[in-house]
């Protein structure tokens, strides 16, 4: 079967390339670090026919697009729909941009979803995982978490619908923590410390009201030689991921025992948030990679871009 | 009266000086950007004599410094103090730095808490804040909260003794998140906006285990217009200050009603806590400044540099 679908995965920082064929089965894959906010001009189809060209010879295959891409830092934007919202939805919602000789790119939307509290709206938003989430075979009523920068806890409902999610930014304070923080300066790099994350993780699942005041023990417990400058980087990770998981626990109605979340993302990313889940009564199975395209196939076979093969 | 103490607050950033006479009264102020991690090759002597030699050349002045001068990055380490510490007890532990022509500074020592939890230690320290909490009349029993950079809440007991206290990185974790974070991306200078300041405080109050993911609403909160760009500075400082506030008042036992904290630190930094305080439903009133200057002396009396005139 010959090539059919160019999917890309195009985030703020990687640009994800892959030629599936008619059944979903991935041919080649390519990735580039051009990321949307490296891109210059914001002249995007320079750099896609300068990875794919060769590929998009084939004047058959469809382009579909998913991820920051469609925000409004990046090539158009495409609309945040509203969930609850199944993939059939989305694949009706996909935005057209025009490309030399006659084709198209179809990117994915974004979704919003919108929580009420008794002051106002919180809106959360989310682009990619989505893709991702429906590159996946989920259960209806369970939860999945898509741990990275902006970790994302979704609620999956009947016939692929994502419900509801929410966003944690414990990536990105682990980042501008250790680069920008007084907790930096006594971090050393070295060997993985399992039980520096755990005490973090227990100590935040146990009071994750206090993440703030428990953050500054990152320096403490170096400046007093509690905890060696190599271990320094798990613990903060473990405060931080442990803070995460109790509140979402929480938010999600997550019962501690006999639940079963999934994780998307990379490997030893979801090795640490299925340990720190284990610390607090959750089992959880990290998914095989490859989903953003195996999602972004779906949503072009229901949108008619493409034929699903009989597999 | 003559000049009879110089009293320094020498911080990471900064450099205040004071110069006093034997009744504590202030009779001229100086200030620098020279804190500790500005000064070349740590000749800490060199800037001293640069901004204070005229007070220093009558010779009976003695010289008596607080703060970060006394870390590890300082002049000469100061060893941290256990609490429970009196003001007495810490003014027998101070440490000498002899200058040239037979004079001395004087290092208040920094002081260190510890908690146990079910695992382990959990320490804190400051250096700094003490003397400023000696230089107000607290009475025992009562809390003081130093908002800042790294936030103090201290518990104080007889004799101006600092029972415990506890540090939580509000200040810094605002700057680095505006300054590194993406939540910086949306954010507009402009006029303080008291109702997002509120709406934070609020938000985090009622749920201070959300922080993490609260703090992502600073961004959909701003791509959804919810909040004016300009308004988003205000509303993140009301979430981290609200998490702050919400912890420390179940952390140190403070009863909602009755309760009066006393602050001490930037006057419009401290009509921010007073504001979230108050929404807390806890009263606060803003000690006047001058403090650092007022507890350096009274340790300096205490420990026999200057002989404290009748008021």
């Amino acid at each position: 079967m010959g090539a059919s679908l160019l999917a890309l995965d195009w985030g703020s920082t990687n640009l994800r390339a892959g030629l599936l064929d008619q059944s979903g089965r991935t041919l080649a894959e390519r990735q580039q670090a051009a990321g949307i906010l490296q891109v210059p001009q914001r002249n995007f189809e320079q750099v896609l026919f300068a990875l794919c060209g060769d590929w998009l010879q084939d004047p058959s295959v469809a382009i579909i697009a998913s991820g920051m891409i469609g925000s409004r830092q990046g090539w158009v934007e495409a609309p945040y729909l509203a969930t609850p919202i199944t993939p059939t939805a989305a694949a009706q919602a996909l935005t057209r941009i025009p490309l030399r000789g006659d084709r198209a790119v179809y990117l994915i939307p974004g979704i919003r979803s919108t929580v009420h509290d008794s002051t106002e709206h919180i809106d959360d938003v989310m682009r990619g995982e989505e893709t991702q989430v429906w590159g996946a075979d989920i259960e209806p009523g369970s939860i999945v978490v898509l741990p990275g920068t902006h970790s994302k806890w979704v609620h999956c409902g009947a016939d692929g619908a994502i419900d509801r999610f929410q966003t944690w930014m414990t990536g990105e304070l682990f980042a501008v923590l250790g680069q920008h923080s007084i907790l930096g300066r006594l971090i050393e790099p070295g060997d993985p410390s399992e039980g520096a994350f755990t005490l973090g993780v227990q100590r935040t699942l146990a009071a994750p009201e206090a993440l703030s005041t428990l953050l500054f023990s990152v320096r403490t417990a170096g400046l007093m030689s509690r905890i060696a400058p190599t271990a320094l980087s798990d613990y903060l990770s473990g405060l931080l991921i442990g803070a995460e998981v109790a509140s979402a626990l929480r938010r999600f109605n997550v019962p501690r025992e006999a639940a079963q979340l999934s994780l998307i993302g990379e490997p030893s990313l979801c090795d640490r948030y299925a340990r720190a889940l284990a610390i607090a009564g959750v089992q959880a199975q990290t998914l095989p990679s490859g989903l953003a395209a195996r999602g972004a196939w779906r949503l072009a076979c229901a949108a008619g871009l493409i034929r699903a093969a009989e597999v």
